[in-house]
């Protein structure tokens, strides 16, 4: 097995929590010891895309399963059963937030929440961004004060209809 | 009074949660219909950070209470006495949020938010994004599609302390 | 003051939870004795948006808040200031709801959520129907076992982005 | 196996929650590769009440039972006795609801429920909108803008007894 | 003012969470020391709905608001004003209650709720119990163990629709 | 197996909050498909009591287990063991009720539950209506209207003590 | 006013939680410089007994208030219109309580609940202890190792109705 | 076996909510027929101690492990591996409790909460009744009116601490 | 008025749930421009609890009530009126803390409430640490990584009792 | 087995709740009958810190592993692949806490946390004390007056960025 300290894995105590291909893709990106940086590499989609799709927070089209099964020697035909449905998404933890990671951005959403709402009001009118015609990053930045998570959210906006 | 068709003002429902500072500064800014981003352009901070020092969120510099009560006709003294504690933060509205707006960000966290942890693990090692070492900011894209709205969120990354 | 049987007007104790234009509105509703049928004829717009309107769930438009003006004897200027704002949507009541006929709809919610999801899924693939992008209508039928009541439900389909 | 890549299926982390009945099923109908349009279709009902059948949210009658036996090919045995109690409503999922989809149907009810009580009020009196004597449809339209998911909800009106 | 021992008045510190008009009538009741059964009588209607009239759970008749009117001496402009909506039921007290006589029906419910379903189901078939077209009485029965409150709950049978 | 289409069953998905006399009750009488009035017959006790006893929520006596023993075919000796003990009540479902029947129920102590507190004050003074001391049936009536179910509990009047 | 370092008074911030009498006694006693055992040995009831009465938790008799006028110097009057209802009993506090002393209290419940519920049982049989038919006191011990609070619950025996 | 018409039992729905000690002691007193009291008396412990110590809410001694694994024929290796932790307390079950016996304890405290601090306060100064440094015992008093349940709580005064 | 920059104020919108002590004491601290470490060495008592006196979760001697009289320019009449009673505690904020200093020691709590648990219990044996013979201090440490916070909570072990 | 009577073990109850790691542990730990102070010792870090290791709530660095393999007698292969993750945290107990110990700390919160809020504002300016950067101990001491526990929180202090 090589090398995994920096690899994900998945809490065995979340499991039941979850669609049975976390914890067969999981399984095999530990075994593989993969980050999601590789894999989201391999198909061509965002890290973040690629952790959604393993916690069962995002879909996984045709091309995504074939590749997954090459990339991490799962039988494609179990990952087509275990991926083949629509996700039930929102239930990988509890709300609010325990996590301490997970927190902190549930903190800001609490603090700046209405911050958000004025300022989107005023730039765009009354409505609300997208979370499903949605896009979203992860980077790191270093300076002299350190390292720095950036996280960007892109979603399309849309205006309350007039009826 | 001018136009305030694409002025953010405070509901009149809320004002009891927010401290008196609130209705004070967006009383004057719905008299003075300024936007958040002029605002912040006299103060020369962030448009996101405006917004939520008018909602108690975010301490003002006195500073910028000279600027505030200057720009907008309030007098020195009472913003000062206002203005002058610590944030009492996170009391703005209700978790989860039932405003539209301010949920589609709450479900942001809940659908991706071990999905983040999961990445920014991998990039980071084990630790936080901080929410108070932290910046934000909110922009607008047009393309053929239409509007969309990008926010960035930009903290230190803090790794868990050995002990 | 007119016969006001059928007239809903709103409830004293829940005032303080909506922005003051709900007793504006509410209360020339009741002195003019007016259904929000009749109001939203005036209006062009449908009777569920006008009711949502009246309690601060949905936006004014210039041109509403003239007719509304000249429709329920309100000064214009006031009602401008009251309904200037963005609104803030969802804190009109309890979630769960305790009122019997809100009630109702929540359970057809708690009943048919997955059922609503596996159709829509199968229909539209992998995706929400937006209730933003909305409209809704109430209309009643009357047939030999009695009368019933037709809530019909429209939502622009969003599909999840692929990122 | 056919193709079933529209095919809703059973989330593995819910089963739990639903009697058995729904994994038989869903199974069932996975391996078929049967949508709940061609189900509805053989049993003369309507998709969702198909779909809520399947979750264990709607009873079967006698016939429906024969015919998902020779549909699915599941023993009417088995079928009989896991469907023949009365269906013990309401615990398909969480409320409030963390799937998105089913979120905006909850979000369109705590937004809209005062509008939909002042409006049916107005046009029925005083009572509620049956959840019970009840059916509901879902169906697709398209127009230049994209497609929209339309459900219509229909209840008997019930008027508060006087006693 | 007459003995009023035996008189149910409104609790002060409940009064924000009802109408106005429970204030109005609970008052009037407290001055002319009626009790319920006696303005019952005097409305024709069973002792419970009056109650739950006052409390703002029923509403009132315009005969009922003419009869209020005389026998409690409170004009009927006032009475028409403060009792023409459409009451706002199912907010008059916490939900589990805290006051011990109410706690003891809840905990019928909590108890004995799915042996009646049981019972109901097998007696009627799959449906509910409205709470609609429902009517309720209280009386009292004298044994040698002692008294005994006898509360009889009939509402119509409203099987679900198949659909 | 006899005819049970109108026999109430065990949902296989509550069978964990349960003790594990329920389901040995439960699938004895779906096998001999007997109903809760045939059973209560038997038993010389009303059905409801009968129910709550095989959903737990209520002692079997000594003659009861040799009744049930006897007419359900279980072993005396396996009955014993399983209702030997005292009930551990309140757990068969969730508060607030979700299932429709059960919530209609709970609908009737939220909508009435100060109505009924101020009238069995007023007849009886300051006290309860026990939820031990009590005894509860269902019967069913039929008029030109349709079928009504008829619930009656009653319920030993215990004034709080003065000390 | 006397020195009332040992005077148990009202805190502010709960007034509004409370009915009227709250305030209307605490003032007294607390001008009186009254302790409850004074107050209670001029009633001939217990301690406990009056202060739950001035915290509006039980009932006055028409002797009680005779009394309290005279001891306190209030307005008989007054007392019957703010005494003369019946309590509406519950709503004191927070539950789980977030006062330290009475928070020890409910730990008590939480961690010895089934012990004692199976001590009774046995000594008992299948039932309850009453809270209605129920006295309690309080007195002091003191040993070597300090001052001990005796708290005696005395409730009587309901056993569950066998119907 | 022995008659155990009167012997406390686990019920089986809690037991994973326990420690394995619960139902491993459980277990051999329903086998023994043994009664809490008869227990107490071979550990010279009270009642409620060993009932808590039956549900993992209170800790064995040595000497106690000797004598239970005696009493109740149970390995004292078995025993102390399954008591020789330190109690994880407080789990056993739910708050507010459903078990209309518990919760009538839990009411005492909702009730009564705020006299008990007041008369407590006076009588000791400010501070709280320790729920650790604690012991509690139960009775049974017959009297004409019937049987009582007398519950004692006695628990060392704790000053809070000036600093 | 003195530069009170670092002066810890009242937030204007938390002052309903505090005792009117806490509004009559910040006020006074505002306008003399006091920090709690200038008031807690004139009183001598550490800031921690002098803080919490102002919040109205400590008790004040006669001695703290004279030294802030006139430290503060309060009438000692109106102070010992209003900290005359015994401090009804935690009610200061919600639960779980929603500020985001306040959360960060719930999150150690949350984080390592097992962790302190199973340590204590090694070094102490059953039991727990007293959070009311307690006391707490707050120092500031700077190294060259910059300033640190260290809060040092000191309690009275106190034993379970064997009864 | 060497004896274990002080030896923190893992309640049986809560080993779903945790990670696999954690019973590998603790198992490992009871057998050898070990403290967390010898296991500490032997790693180098602190009490609390090993306690939290077992509870899942910290990381485990490579050489930890190494260490515990060598000191419990666990495969390193076996604690790498249960160990190799980013901690998953905040799931080990209920919040707010049922066990006595941990309540008490969460008392603290409760009660002190606007105290520590004005005195760390005073003392720091506006920010937070980490809980990231961050560790903290447990030690004991003896007085006259008994053992007494202290805890010591220390955390790097952040002030909120100005953006």
């Amino acid at each position: 097995m090589a090398d995994n300290t920096n690899i994900a894995v998945l809490d065995s105590s979340i499991v039941d929590r979850l669609p049975v291909s976390s914890k067969t893709l999981f399984d095999a990106k530990a075994t593989k010891a993969l980050t999601f940086e590789s894999i989201a590499s391999h198909l061509g989609r965002s890290e973040v895309a690629v952790a959604a799709l393993f916690y069962g927070q995002a879909q996984a089209s045709p091309a995504d399963i074939e590749k997954l099964s090459t990339l991490l020697d799962i039988p494609k035909q179990k990952l087509t059963e275990q991926l083949g449905g629509f996700p039930d998404r929102g239930r990988a933890g509890p709300m609010p937030p325990v996590e301490p990671l997970i927190y902190r951005l549930y903190e800001i959403v609490q603090n700046y929440g209405y911050a958000y709402k004025a300022v989107l009001n005023e730039k765009f009118g009354d409505g609300i961004m997208s979370a499903i015609s949605f896009s979203t990053t992860v980077h790191k930045e270093t300076d002299e004060k350190g390292d720095w998570a950036v996280i960007t959210l892109r979603g399309k906006w849309l205006p309350f209809s007039r009826f």
